[in-house]
């Protein structure tokens, strides 16, 4: 697997797209707000205070296609919007400059066909004249695991439910040794050696991100993350552990239907960790670059429902077949690059009810990680 | 028509794609050479000038996608490295952030899948070690007739074969008036005073453009600008007239057949127009915003031939099919939104034997103007 060339969501906007099957992402989005929002003022504050002229820079790190990704930028518009608001009248707004990155395999024509709605969605719930700031959108290709931009340039970064992605299967599991039989990730039967690895890719990409982006900011400058992360003691029953271990759990009814060769579904590792908070706090302080301005965990159900209905409610037929859409249209790609695209509507259909028995027995959510930070 | 909507090469890298239809434009690249590497010599010593630390920040206005697009940023690169070259040795490389700006319908998602080409491109011919500086690169989706950047924040603007499109077609024209009949563009029967809607609509343009760019460009900042021009004293018959005249022709062919509605003819015009030399100095003499480097007008022949084969082997069958596949490949979506994709193959047989007998009878090239411009 080449990661930087096979990891992407869906493409378009079609049934199956990431697009169509967010609902979950644009929950934690919405619900990092009140976090982000602090942190836009205080990047404003800062890009004021370096002179006039100068834009303030915001880059949004694995931006994906569809209404989240206008949705991150309206609400990071609408926040210095407000910020303007707040300054002497007559100030001169300051412009913002926007990027929107990505690997190279995201469907950014999507993205820049539609940057028309972000006027309109920052706009609305707006009661008082829009007085949105100029501000200017740009793509930018590339693995957030190497360098993106120059140096001491950006005032914010912005990244949500992407860090728990992996710059890679780690070395020893993509050699072809078979050392998670029948796992694509983390799960029951999964050796403690293997968990090891997995998590030394997470502390090694972490650190050289935040490496990357402590040189690409300017003094002071802010990062919003939100990622998904672990709640559970036991890593190897961990939230998310279910969400794949029930992916494998299909995958290998496909192997006993003669649909999928075993040696396929023994070869196929997922770039994915999901850490706890302690070592997200672990690897943030080894760093020495950034201080925690904030962090905590919440939660949100796998098919995205609002938290005011009833846990009884969560999990029926409705929600899993939700919940099999929007894990299609994150790892429908990876999937069909290994396995073929072929298999896909019947592995989904088999995973959909595999959720299905599991929300009944267990009201699992996933467990996400935000984390505002400011560099040194 | 909304330009910005639905002005974009072909997309993709199919048969008629503008990615493997642009050699013609790609001769007018590798022509401009010498003058680019000057600019960007210029603008690379601007960048340092302004302290260690800030990026060397470059544009290429209407960067399509495909060979070409690829093939500006590598010249860029080369040109940076070569700068390097000269500085005292173990200086630190400056880094550039290169912006590819085009229409929001342009193929950006090809361009972002090939970007790992530029290097390669760089490097090739390339004797000494490769020290290519670090760059980014970034896709801007907009019009160039509207705010891209920030103020003072460009070193370097590039554009190719995009200026002599206009922002919009002329209002009166588009208003549904027929005041050009049975043309798409200036032809023999075309009224004076449709002339002078098309100029008027460059001279505003092209106004439009310089205050943009000079507003976003740092102060002593660079532009090297490349487009369709007009040699012809007689406007009626520029050489651009006939590449659209013939179209024009072959447009009425269908109507004859009854395969197009003559008033679906009549209420095409193209947002286009090519001035003569004259016209671009006066528009930049009037802006008096920025010194003129450099001004000349060389020719392409249509089919993007090498200059040194004898001119009688100019025009047969094969450069006239390869003519008619280039201006297919940058006006066939235009032309597909407006008359229906379907007469689209016909339409281009039709247009390569109207060029093959033209060029039978003259051998026109595309004057192309080339002006390098500096910021005042």
């Amino acid at each position: 697997m080449n990661v930087e060339r096979d990891l992407h969501m869906t493409r378009g906007d079609g049934e199956h797209s990431y697009a169509s099957n967010s609902r979950a992402q644009e929950k934690s989005i919405l619900k990092t707000r009140p976090v982000l929002h602090k942190a836009v003022a205080a990047a404003h504050a800062l890009s004021l205070s370096s002179g006039p002229g100068g834009a303030m820079v915001v880059a949004d790190l694995g931006c994906s296609s569809g209404p989240n990704t206008l949705l991150v930028v309206s609400e990071v518009i609408k926040a210095v919007a407000d910020c303007r608001h707040e300054l002497a009248t007559g100030s001169q707004p300051q412009h913002v400059q926007f990027f929107l990155n990505d690997l190279p395999g995201n469907d950014f024509n999507l993205v820049f066909q539609s940057l028309e709605l972000i006027k309109l969605a920052a706009n609305k719930d707006r009661q008082e004249e829009p007085l949105l700031p100029p501000y200017y959108v740009a793509g930018l290709p590339g693995s957030f695991y190497t360098r993106l931009f120059p140096d001491r340039c950006v005032h914010l970064f912005h990244s949500s439910y992407c860090l728990m992605w992996r710059s890679k299967v780690p070395d020893e599991l993509a050699s072809g040794a078979v050392l998670n039989e029948g796992n694509m990730y983390i799960w029951e039967t999964t050796p403690p050696a293997v968990v090891a690895l997995y998590r030394r890719q997470f502390q090694e990409d972490l650190s050289l991100f935040l490496t990357l982006r402590h040189t690409e900011l300017v003094s002071g400058g802010h990062m919003v993350l939100t990622f998904l992360g672990r709640k559970s003691k036991d890593v190897l029953r961990g939230e998310l552990s279910y969400t794949w271990g029930l992916l494998a759990q299909a995958l290998q009814s496909l192997v006993k239907e003669g649909r999928v060769e075993k040696e396929k579904l023994d070869s196929f590792n997922l770039p994915f960790y999901v850490p706890s908070v302690d070592e997200v706090r672990d690897v943030i302080a080894q760093s020495q670059a950034f201080d925690v301005i904030h962090i905590q965990l919440f939660d949100v159900k796998w098919d995205g429902g609002d938290d005011d209905v009833e846990m009884e409610d969560y999990g029926g037929v409705e929600s899993s077949v939700s919940v099999a859409r929007s894990i299609r249209a994150v790892v429908g790609p990876l999937i069909a690059r290994h396995f073929g695209e072929h298999i896909l509507d019947h592995l989904f259909e088999l995973y959909a009810k595999n959720v299905a028995m599991h929300l009944q027995k267990v009201k699992t959510k996933y467990p996400v990680i935000l984390v505002s930070l400011q560099a040194k």
